[in-house]
């Protein structure tokens, strides 16, 4: 089959032929590909980034954004059949540890991560298991919701973590309506009665945060932390979602925080940096977000189903994978580039 | 009736007769003092480290951790009469706000706080409200637990925060077993099953963690949380409640725990800074602590009428005032400081 | 000023001069009445059914779903001012109570119930204290929602209650699409993503349900059950709020719930019997629901600022609330009934 | 191997000789039990009560509670090795359904049940799967740990969700004192500093309960309910575990219960029958309750490995698990009759 891999860090990823994804373990699942997000991470593996962090062996194949049809099940796989539909969980977990007995995937003790530590997705044919993949609803494309796998998993994550507090009345602020932001725009405005107010430093990216919902909009422009207070009646949001994580943005957004608040990191790069007594004195909380679950997933795909979250797709044949990375480096893509072999 | 006022800031405090603490306000109630902890913030009150923050007009009567009886009732009072045993909540509430409404007594929007911003306990009578009066068990007197009214409540308020997700096979860690710390230690036996970790450098403290029940003892050498990592399997542990919040307790503390796990932040002084992704990766949580409220410190009298939470104390006469000061100064109280009238 | 006394259980109420209703308690607020629903319950407090219940000393005046204007206040009171227009809570409690100070208002030990137990709303002005009244949104006209204080808050409650377990991809019936139905299924659209059955025996009902957000209508006709299960591919619905209560509706009730899942009893009249076999080897919960707490109905209220919630009203003079009572009594108010002096 | 199988309804199970239980599916595993519990239910099942419900085919091997060591595993099977000292969570599950994926274990839509749907451990070896096996601590012998797979498991499932809301100050009555309930006492005092009433009709019952730290016995004799209101001051108690669910404990237990308290169902038999208005005027919640998770029972073994809970077993040889039987049937048996192999 072809595949897109990269053959050695800091050079282009090269179209080849290798052998046929095949079932080798009971619950394994060959999932023909349907789509294959192209994201910005997969710049960073190329650059040679994560080398250390992911361990793989050159030469893989890229891919860890993946949808399409199921082709081949293990003799232990009775969730899933061939020929449906399905997106695919980042990870496939070993469905034994002490995390997934608990529903809490992410942090299985032996994930495989296709696409980062194994053979993912930029290409015909992907193995995984029966524990990462989400029958899709019929009127769901598989290449439409690739890219809602994973960076479109961890902003579901975030935000529904967060409605679980955001009762009507309640205030919160999505920092960023890029990438993640936009779809936890979305999501928030699906499954929470709560007041949303987007910052961003771009006026396109609160335009478009206006469409989905937002129901105020303030420009990062230095003095976003003094709107938010503004907007809330001097008292702060209840809840701030970050999907920035650098850059001044969470300066500003423990600023907006209400007394007693939960701030929802997501984006990273930055450091959090705030004095114990502040954190004591507010007695506000910092909430780590790493990717979704398995139910997650599957939640937000009911969600993508009734169109209440969308992504906008730029769609490249396989073979033009060189071009959507060079688009996606130089900021030409509109919404997510997904390649379809 | 006598009162130690603090009539300017880094001189000493003074015994004055002053106008006795009447009702005023038909919520009002006046508790005769049966004890009054003497705590390490009073000491900063009289340096004027707190002048700022409090806005407190001298002189003014010192004393924030209080008990004693109730001797006068405002009309509207219905849940104490004159003559009951009283330990005094911090924090006179409104009862009106949308926090008080809550049961989120401390993030009421205008609370008094006396013995910080209002006429405290050093004295022979106290004026609250009965939003803060919780009534004693026959058993206890009030100078026993005068002292709990504060940095127990905090200890307590933490540690029942941490509690709700430390089932059978968890492990906590206490990062400190002085002044909160050995509350802390005492509460977390009593009420959760999981195993429990001190960490304090003193080995006089360890030792008492031993005697509170510890179920393991680290020194805080620099070694600590390898240690922590060691006794948890290589995991770390699901929960640490720092008690201590300064001077490397945060770095190593961070470093102690598991995936997914909560750092509750309750001692204060030190800057907690934590890369956002390291946050984000392994999707830890921060979670800061204030005092607790009504409710948590009619629980906390709960255990300590059964014996479950006992505080060591040394009584000096309230005329001895400058003696139990000087004491704590120079760190030759042995547990709590308590002024009896 | 007038009122609308019953003073004599099965004859008609009367419309007599009283004193003006003035502050007694520190903390007691006169509200000017702008609107008084008219309720079943009166024609049930009217035939003698809640005497002993109540225990109130007649005469005394209706009314127990009221709004208005803040007209007097008393000198401990700090969250109104005269002039402020609100929405009563059904209950003036006392605030002090271990119910009070856990947010949980209805469980008070010693609370007052205006309408029912001492002077309600049929009248110029009503007695209540400062913890039962709510302010309104210049947006909101008292009489229009006045009748959201009791019904309205009640049906709150129980979705609130059962949105909590209400992800996207989850099934929520409500039995009933009347009274409290109505409400119900506004605020199950307005807070939760989970797909919404709604079950009535009237056409009308389901049709004004279907307006109303519905995604699925069945007919009480006796094979409801059946429908629901085929609705959800034969598993029943994850949570089932029944505003009936009795005739039948919750043996049909429990038929649709799913496995682990929640049966929220809202109406009453009849008895729930389950064999407790069934109950354990389906681990299924049923859940009480009472009215609403004070900072349920804030809530309410910010929903109905932004137009999620909504009543039919038709207003009649006070004097006119025999008239009032006689439509309800023969089904000829469309909407609620509501009263203004 | 050595089996002892029904062949008949209401005939004797008798001891033959089967081919060996070996590995079929890639997560099997085939334990050789070291203890297997004779239960109340096996005689049911005898007697041909369970015959239409489990569908099972005769002949089968009796016993559903179960504890040995791993004997053969599965290829796909990476969480227990050969040797590995084990208990057995009554259902072999499916690990990729809905409820399996959020960890809720005995609401999976296709799992199996030995000794129940199909053979079961009154034999020298059992098949299972890797979802089923728990490890035991090395300070556990299977012999002894046997019968809390599916009665202790129960019980430990209902106390650990009423301690959710056993703070300190709270009280909880344990209906029954028996086979469950001694299980349920010993696990409410490990994880919750609740005050515990025990009701049981049984003085030696009762006796036991104290020796097991119950703070108040209460014998069923008709005033239990009133016994219990005067315990908690009038106000009934925040939880009742209810393991008995037949012969009028019902109707006392609910009497017993406080305002908005929870009543967990846990034993079967008669029928849960309230009033709705009883209900909703209280606020009362009715909890089911079937067998724990997988994790509830690692949890339940982490306290049988500290000595919190512990069973009295009387052991028998295979070979003589007709006497077992009838000494159980006979009320001979003192403790739990475990047969090995």
């Amino acid at each position: 089959m072809k595949a897109v891999q990269l053959r050695g860090y800091d050079r282009t990823p090269e179209l080849v032929e290798v052998p046929d994804a095949h079932v080798r373990d009971p619950l394994d699942v060959v999932v023909r590909i349907g789509g294959a997000g192209v994201c910005r991470t997969d710049l960073h593996i190329i650059e040679g980034q994560w080398a250390e962090k992911s361990g793989v062996t050159l030469p893989y194949t890229l891919g860890h954004e993946n949808a399409g049809w199921v082709a081949e099940i293990g003799e232990g796989v009775t969730s899933v059949s061939v020929g449906d539909p399905v997106i695919l969980h980042p990870l496939a977990t070993c469905g034994l540890c002490k995390a997934c007995r608990a529903g809490d995937d992410v942090h299985c003790v032996q994930s495989a991560f296709p696409g980062i530590d194994r053979d993912g997705g930029y290409a015909e044919y992907l193995r995984t298991n029966a524990r990462a993949v989400v029958k899709l609803d019929s009127s769901l494309e598989p290449a439409a919701v690739a890219a809602l796998a994973d960076a479109g998993l961890t902003a579901y994550h975030a935000a529904r973590k967060a409605v679980a507090h955001l009762h009507p009345g309640k205030r919160v602020v999505s920092i960023g309506a890029g990438g993640l932001g936009h779809i936890g725009i979305q999501v928030l405005k699906a499954i929470s009665p709560a007041e949303l107010i987007v910052v961003d430093r771009s006026a396109d990216a609160l335009k478009l945060a206006g469409k989905l919902g937002a129901d105020h909009l303030v420009v990062a422009d230095g003095s976003e932390a003094q709107a938010v207070l503004e907007l809330t009646g001097g008292e702060g949001a209840e809840a701030v979602v970050d999907f920035v994580g650098e850059g001044g943005a969470i300066e500003a957004g423990v600023r907006m925080l209400r007394r007693a608040g939960n701030y929802y990191v997501v984006g990273y790069g930055g450091t959090l940096a705030v004095p114990t007594i502040d954190i004591i004195s507010t007695e506000i909380n910092f909430v780590g977000n790493l990717v979704g679950s398995y139910s997650d997933l599957a939640e937000l795909m009911v969600l993508a189903a009734r169109g209440k979250v969308a992504l906008h797709t730029s769609t490249y044949a396989l073979t033009d994978f060189e071009k959507a990375l060079d688009d996606l480096d130089r900021g030409l893509v509109r919404g997510r580039a997904i390649l379809v072999p």
